[in-house]
C-alpha cells in the first residue's frame, strides 16, 4: 500500500478533480465547502481500514471511498450550519456556506454534496463490483445516522448517556463508516471487522470528547471536566487494546486523536 | 414479468416496509412525506423501462430501483417546499413537511430520506452486483442534476430556452434516470438505450409542459399557451416514436401524460 502522506496528496488532487467538471453555483459551493483544507480525518479512517484489515486493496478503491466520505462529511457540516441548525456563521475560518452563498444555495449546495458523493460510490460500484458496493454501503448507512443524530441533538439532550448516544450518530458514525468501508475494501475477516469496529466507535467517542474538553461544551458541563478526562481515556484504552494486531499507525492515530488540543 | 398493477400493489408495501423499522422523528417524516399515495410516476417508469428492454429482469431489483427512485423524488419534494425555496405549505392535499414537522426537521426530513435512498440502492447494489449498481448510478447522477435544475430556478429564468434546460434538469432528469434504470437492470442493449433515452426526455418535457398548461404557469407565460400546447403535442409524437419497438404500454403511458388535466 501507498504511504499515508501519499495517500492524502493523491486524495486532495483526486477530490479537486472530481468536483472540477462543472461551473454552476451548486458547484462552486461543493469546491468552497470541500477543498478548503480540511484535516482529512475520515479519508485517513479510509486509509486506516484498509491497513488494518492488511492493505491488500488498490488505491482507486480507497480514493473512491475517501472522495464519498469526505463529501459526506462536507454536506453535512453545510447543512448543519444554516441558521435552522446550529446557525453557524463561521466554518474552518471563513464565512460558512449560507453566509457566502445564501441559505438557498447552502441548502441546495448540501443536497449536490451528498448527491455527488452516492453518483460517485454508485458509479465506483458498477466499476469495481460488488464487494466495492458493501464498503460503499458502510458510508451511506452512516450517512442516514447522522441525519438522526442531528434531529437528536436538536430536540434537545438530557443527560450524558443520550448526549453520548447523540455523539455515536452525529459523528461517530461516519467515522466508524469510514474504517469499516475500507476494511472492507480490503477484503477484511471477521475477527478483524469486530476489531475495526471496537476500535471505531472508541475513535468516535475519543474524537467528540477531546473536541468537547477543547471547547468546554457538550459533555463537559453535562457530567464535569475531570470526568469526560477519565472517560476520554477509558476509550482511548479500548482503542489501543482493539487496534493491539493492527498496524501501529492505528494506535498512533488514536493518541493523536485524544491528545489534540486544538 | 408482473403486471403494472400488481407492480405497484408491490412497490406500496415495499416503501412502507423499508421506512416502517425505527420510530424517531426523521422516520416519521419520511412516511408522512412519502406513504402518502402519490401518483408514482417514477416507480411506473422503472418498470416501463424493464419492460421496454424485454422485461427480463426479477422484481426484486426492480422494486428496489423504484423504492430508491421515489425516495429521491420525496426528497426533493420536501426540500423545494422550504422557506428558502419555493416556500410552499401545502403538498399533496396536506401540510408541507415544514409545516407539519417545522423547518429544522424538514431540512433533515429530507437529508434523511436521500440518505435513505442511496443507503438502500448501495445494500442492494453488494447484493445483485455491478449490473444493479450501473442502474442505480442513473439514480444518483439524476439526484445531482435536480439539485443543480433547483438552483437554476431559484437563480431566475430569462427566456424558453433556459426554462426547458432547467425542467430537463429538475423534473425531467429522474424519469429518464427512473427508465434508463429500470431498462439497464433488464439488460438493456444499447439500441434499446438509445431509444430509451429519446423516449424519457420527451416524457420528462410532456409531464412538465401538462403541467404548465394545468396551472397556466411555467412556460405558458413565457411563450404563451398555444405554443406550449403544440411543443406538448410535438414531444408525445416524439416519445410515441421512440417507442414504436417497445410494449404498447409505454406509449400509452406518454399519452396519459400529455393528456391529463389534474
Amino acid at each position: 500500500m501507498v504511504d499515508k502522506g501519499a495517500f492524502l496528496a493523491h486524495f486532495e488532487k483526486y477530490l479537486a478533480d472530481l468536483l472540477s467538471d462543472d461551473k454552476s453555483v451548486l458547484s462552486e459551493v461543493a469546491r468552497y465547502c470541500a477543498l478548503d483544507g480540511g484535516k482529512r480525518v475520515r479519508p485517513v479512517c479510509v486509509y486506516l481500514g484498509a491497513l488494518a484489515a492488511g492493505g491488500n486493496c488498490g488505491e482507486k478503491e480507497l480514493l473512491a471511498l475517501a472522495a464519498g466520505v469526505e463529501l459526506v462529511h462536507c454536506y453535512s457540516l453545510v447543512h448543519d450550519d444554516l441558521p435552522c441548525m446550529d446557525d453557524g456563521a463561521i466554518r474552518r475560518g471563513k464565512p460558512s456556506a449560507h453566509i457566502a452563498f445564501g441559505e438557498t444555495n447552502a441548502v441546495l449546495g448540501g443536497d449536490a454534496l451528498l448527491s455527488y458523493a452516492f453518483d460517485h460510490l454508485a458509479k465506483k460500484s458498477a466499476e469495481f463490483g460488488a464487494g466495492f458496493a458493501l464498503a460503499a454501503a458502510q458510508i451511506s448507512s452512516a450517512a442516514v445516522d447522522m441525519a438522526h443524530g442531528q434531529a437528536l441533538e436538536l430536540a434537545g439532550i438530557k443527560d450524558a448517556r443520550e448526549y453520548l448516544d447523540m455523539c455515536a450518530k452525529k459523528t461517530g458514525a461516519l467515522i466508524l463508516g469510514a474504517l469499516r468501508a475500507g476494511a472492507i475494501a480490503a477484503g477484511a475477516e471477521k475477527n478483524a471487522l469486530e476489531n475495526i469496529d471496537e476500535y471505531g466507535k472508541a475513535v468516535g467517542l475519543c474524537f467528540q470528547l477531546s473536541d468537547d474538553l477543547i471547547d468546554g461544551d457538550g459533555a463537559v458541563p453535562l457530567i464535569g471536566e475531570e470526568t469526560v478526562r477519565a472517560k476520554l481515556e477509558n476509550q482511548r484504552l479500548r482503542a489501543e487494546f482493539a487496534a493491539r494486531d493492527f498496524d501501529p499507525s492505528l494506535t498512533a492515530f488514536v493518541n493523536t486523536i485524544a491528545n489534540r488540543t486544538m
